[in-house]
C-alpha cells in the first residue's frame, strides 16, 4: 500500500477543479443571499442521537460513528447537513417564530458511497425555509433550486414532483402498521405494483386499499396524471389536499415540461409531504433534490413547516464554467526587491504576480507575461519563450 | 441528554459569523491568488498512514480514527491539512520540478482540543510552496502571513521567529538518540535550562554540548540575540546557516519589531529549518504559525524544499470585519405575482429581497424596505413600523 494511495470513493481536488468549486460555491451564496437565505455552518461532529433524529436506516448506516474522547458518547460525522439546520432552526434561532430562510455550504461524509461513482465526501448546498406551511414556500425553493442548477450551468433542468402525502394517508386510512407501511414503501420505489397488491392482501387490507396502494406506482408521467389520481384513488381530504398541491405547483412552472410521479419517494424519511427533484439532459440521478419535512424540528423541541432542496455540488463538477486560469505575471528573483511597489500595485489591480525562484524550469503556472525594467520603467511585457 | 446539545468544543456557527467567515475566507484565498498559490481540496478522510507521516505524538493523539467499511483499513480524519498539501505536491503535481504554490481553506477536526478555549474544528487556512530551499520563500510566506492577518483586520501582528535547525545541528554533534532528543526538545519548550542541563549530563553529553543546549532557552529577545547566539553557540555549519537565515529574514522586516526565540520550538515535527508566527497584541497564543518543511514529501515519494504558513480563522472571528447586515426589501406574498419581474431586477442588483409569508410576526431579517405599487409602477419604500 502506497501512503500517497486513497481510500476508495475519496479524491482530492486539484487546483483548476478546487477554483470551480468554490467559485461556483461563492456564486450559489450569493444567489441565496439576494433571495434572503442567511449563512449558517453546523458542525462536521456531532452526537450521533441529534444527527439521526428518527429512525432512518439509510441515513444510520452512511453516518460514520466515533467515540467522543471527552464524554464517552457515541459521536456521528455528518451525512446530512438538513437535520442540522433544523435544529438550528429549531433551538437557536427559536426567538423567530416567523419565517427563517436558511441556507448551508459543506463537506458531508458517507461511511459508503451513494452509488458506483459517488465520492463518500460530497459538498452539500442547499437552502430551507422554515416558518411557513404554504405551497408558495414550496414554490419559492423550487424556484432558487432550478435557479441553482442554471447558475451552474445545467441547461434546462427538468422538474419532477412527488408528494408523500398520498401514501401517508393511504397508509393511514388502511391502518397500517409504520414496519408495514416501509415495506411497503421500498415496493412503491421499485415500482413493483404487483408485490404491493400481494402484500396488501397478505396483511388483509380492505379491497379499496389495496388497489388504491397498487395504483400508485402506475401514475407517472405529465400533468394529466393529477386528473388521472383525482379519479381513481380514494376521496380522502389529504389525499385532495396533496393534489391540489401539485397542481398549484403545476401551473406556477406551466412554461416548463413538469414530470409527476405519486410512487417516486426516494426521500429522506423525515420528508411529509411535497417532493421534487430536477434532473439533467444526460445524468442518470437527480442532479438536485427537495421536499417538505414539518416535523423534524419536533426532535429538537419546536416542531415547525419547513421545506427545501439540496444537492452535492461536486456531482456538477463536469458542467461548471471553466476558471478562468491564470496568465499570471512573472518576476526574476533579482528584481523583485526593487519592484515591490509595483508587484504590489498590479496585485492590487486582481493580477497574480509571482517571483520566479526556478528559471530554468518549466513555468508551472502557465504564466503569459513578466515583469521587467525597460526604458527606466517597470513594464509587463509577454513571456518570451 | 438534550437532543439540540452540541459535544464540548464543538459549535455552530450562526448567520452573521457564517457569513463573516465565509467572506473573510473569499477574501483571503483571493489574496493567495495574487501571489501565485493555487486552490487545492484535500479530502477529511484518509488512510491514517498517510496523515501520519512520522511518529508525530501531537498530531496522532488528535487525529481521530474509524474503520472504512470498504478496505477494513484504518482511515483517520485530518487533524492538520500541511501533510495532504505535500502529499499532493510530491505525488499529484510530481510532473512541476519547479515551485508549485499551493494555499488551501478547510475544516480540520481533533480528537480533543489543542486548549481551554479551542474548538475541536478549526477552520485551517494556509499557503505552502514547494520546490524551493532558499531564505527568499520564507520571507515570502512570512510576508503573505501578515498580510492575512492585516486583510482579517489584526493590526500590526507581531513576527516572532526560530529556527529549529539550531537544536537539530546541536543534537547531531552531540549525537543524541531520537528519542533522547525528543525529551530535550520538550524541556526547551519549558525554557527549563536546569532539565536540560541535568538531562544533558545524565546522558554524559560533553560539556560543550551540555552548555550549547542549556544555553538555547536563555536566548530569545530582539534581534540582537542572533550576535549573541553567534558569538555563544559552538560554530557548528549547520549553526552559522541558521544564524545567517534569522539575520536575513530581520533585515527583510527591518520595518517592524521581530522577536527572535531559539527554544521557541512549539512545532510540528515535521518542521526542519526556520520557524514563523505572528502574535495579535491581546492574544495569548500564536495567530498563525509556519516553517520549513523540507523533507516531509519523503514519505510520498518526493523529498521537496517547502515553507509555509496556517491559522486558524475560527480563532480570528472576533477580529473579523462585520458583515453588512441585510437591509432587505420585504414583498407582501399578494404581491410578489404581479412584481416578478421587479423582484427579479432589483435582485440581479444585488438587493435582498424576500416574501413576507407572515406579515404578522416580528421581522426576522431586519427588512428596512418593502416594495410596494404606488403611482403605477413598483417602488422600493421604507419600511412601516
Amino acid at each position: 500500500m502506497q501512503s500517497w494511495q486513497l481510500p476508495e470513493h475519496i479524491a482530492d481536488i486539484l487546483p483548476s477543479t478546487a477554483r470551480q468549486l468554490e467559485s461556483a460555491k461563492e456564486q450559489l451564496l450569493a444567489l441565496f443571499r439576494v433571495h434572503g437565505y442567511e449563512l449558517v455552518s453546523p458542525p462536521l461532529l456531532e452526537y450521533s442521537d441529534s444527527l439521526l433524529t428518527r429512525i432512518d436506516e439509510g441515513l444510520s448506516l452512511k453516518t460514520i460513528r466515533v467515540v467522543d474522547q471527552i464524554s464517552g458518547r457515541q459521536l456521528g460525522l455528518r451525512a446530512d447537513i438538513t437535520p442540522q439546520v433544523a435544529r438550528i432552526d429549531a433551538h437557536l434561532l427559536s426567538a423567530n417564530n416567523g419565517v427563517n430562510r436558511l441556507c448551508y455550504a459543506g463537506t458531508v461524509l458517507h461511511a459508503r458511497p451513494d452509488g458506483f461513482l459517488s465520492t463518500r465526501e460530497p459538498l452539500q448546498i442547499g437552502a430551507e425555509l422554515y416558518g411557513y406551511a404554504g405551497i408558495e414556500a414550496d414554490i419559492e425553493l423550487i424556484d432558487l433550486m432550478l435557479k441553482s442548477l442554471r447558475l451552474v450551468n445545467v441547461t434546462e433542468p427538468q422538474l419532477a414532483l412527488g408528494h408523500i402525502g398520498i401514501f401517508r394517508a393511504l397508509a393511514e386510512a388502511a391502518q397500517l402498521s409504520e414496519a408495514d407501511a416501509h415495506i411497503l414503501l421500498g415496493m412503491m420505489q421499485n415500482k413493483d405494483a404487483e408485490a404491493v397488491r400481494h402484500h396488501g392482501q397478505s396483511l388483509q387490507l380492505a379491497t379499496q386499499w389495496v388497489n388504491a396502494l397498487a395504483l400508485l406506482p402506475t401514475l407517472y408521467g405529465n400533468q394529466e396524471v393529477i386528473e388521472r389520481a383525482r379519479s381513481a384513488l380514494p376521496p380522502l381530504p389529504a389525499i385532495q389536499a396533496a393534489l391540489n398541491e401539485l397542481q398549484t405547483v403545476c401551473a406556477a412552472f406551466a412554461n416548463r415540461p413538469v414530470h409527476i410521479d405519486l410512487s417516486e419517494l426516494r426521500v429522506d424519511s423525515y420528508h411529509s409531504g411535497l417532493l421534487f427533484a430536477a434532473y439533467g439532459a444526460d445524468w442518470p440521478d437527480a442532479l438536485a433534490r427537495g421536499g417538505r419535512y414539518n416535523d423534524l424540528g419536533k426532535h429538537f423541541g419546536r416542531a415547525r413547516p419547513a421545506t427545501g432542496f439540496s444537492f452535492d455540488l461536486r456531482d456538477l463538477i463536469g458542467h461548471l464554467p471553466q476558471s478562468a486560469g491564470w496568465h499570471g505575471i512573472k518576476v526574476a528573483l533579482g528584481d523583485a526587491g526593487a519592484a515591490a511597489a509595483e508587484i504590489e500595485r498590479l496585485r492590487a489591480a486582481g493580477e497574480c504576480v509571482m517571483v520566479d525562484y526556478t528559471p530554468h524550469t518549466r513555468d508551472p503556472h502557465s504564466c503569459n507575461r513578466q515583469l521587467v525594467w525597460q526604458n527606466q520603467q517597470w513594464c509587463v511585457i509577454p513571456l518570451a519563450d
